[in-house]
């Protein structure tokens, strides 16, 4: 397959599209947001994602059906058991598309105003961004990338026939 | 505003739901996708994307609107004036956020087949992948990141009051 025109493999076995059937609804990732900001409490999400209890339970529901978010019970003293939604590894691994979408929109839509939010390395108070970087080490720029088929992709041709 | 409750801030000035309102449509990220392959001539999308024309001319339109995509024109030898669509440095500027989507569909739903496509180093052949780096030079984990307020941050309840 080496040297394929990359527009002949089947789109629908790209990494990209099914990452993207997953979390590209722009609630997925709002809510992802809200995790990696330390939030785990429904009341919480509620508030702070404004949207009505029946509909962020759904969307919570999808979200632990897609191994994103697990449920963890909890108890303050005095209450009922409730529970809380913690990022599981399969979800903290979207950590990567979260901080590329918050420089995006830093760099491209902050404004005038300046960036919302600041991240920075906890070891060292450094600025913390995404990058793309090679094995050998390599900072990568997007025109310096080139693609061949791995072991799992599909010629179109060969889906169609 | 050091040391607030990033829970007070205001949403809607966050740069992740800045981001997510111009590229949290699926079909965005999709398009995207196509464009860092190299493709810019509608008929090659439509016919890898499997949408209808209206669909795809809309979707483009809206695109060129957000300026994460231009029009350009061409012309092959004895046909009429056609209408490439070329990434703007917006767009481009976006393609740390398709890297990290394909590395999490690569690692999280490639399953047996294994990976679709190889993104690999123009430079010394090495994959490629996106990765957390602080500006000291540290790689760094999902749980080595603090957040504070930026300049651009607005309380909700300055907002709401």
């Amino acid at each position: 397959m080496r040297g394929v025109d990359l527009r002949r493999l089947d789109s629908a076995t790209c990494s990209v599209a099914r990452a993207v059937d997953v979390v590209g609804q722009p609630w997925v990732l709002l809510v992802l947001r809200e995790a990696f900001h330390g939030l785990r409490r429904f009341s919480d999400m509620q508030d702070h994602l404004g949207v009505s209890r029946s509909v962020l339970a759904s969307r919570l529901e999808a979200m632990v059906q897609e191994g994103l978010l697990e449920r963890s019970p909890y108890r303050e003293p005095g209450q009922r058991e409730r529970t809380e939604y913690v990022l599981t590894d399969k979800g903290r691994d979207l950590y990567p598309v979260i901080v590329a979408l918050r420089q995006w929109g830093d760099r491209h839509l902050a404004g005038e105003a300046g960036v919302p939010i600041h991240s920075e390395h906890a070891g060292c108070g450094a600025a913390v961004h995404a990058e793309l970087v090679c094995e050998a080490g390599h900072v990568v720029d997007s025109g310096d990338v080139v693609r061949r088929p791995g072991p799992g992709s599909r010629l179109r041709d060969a889906v169609a026939g």
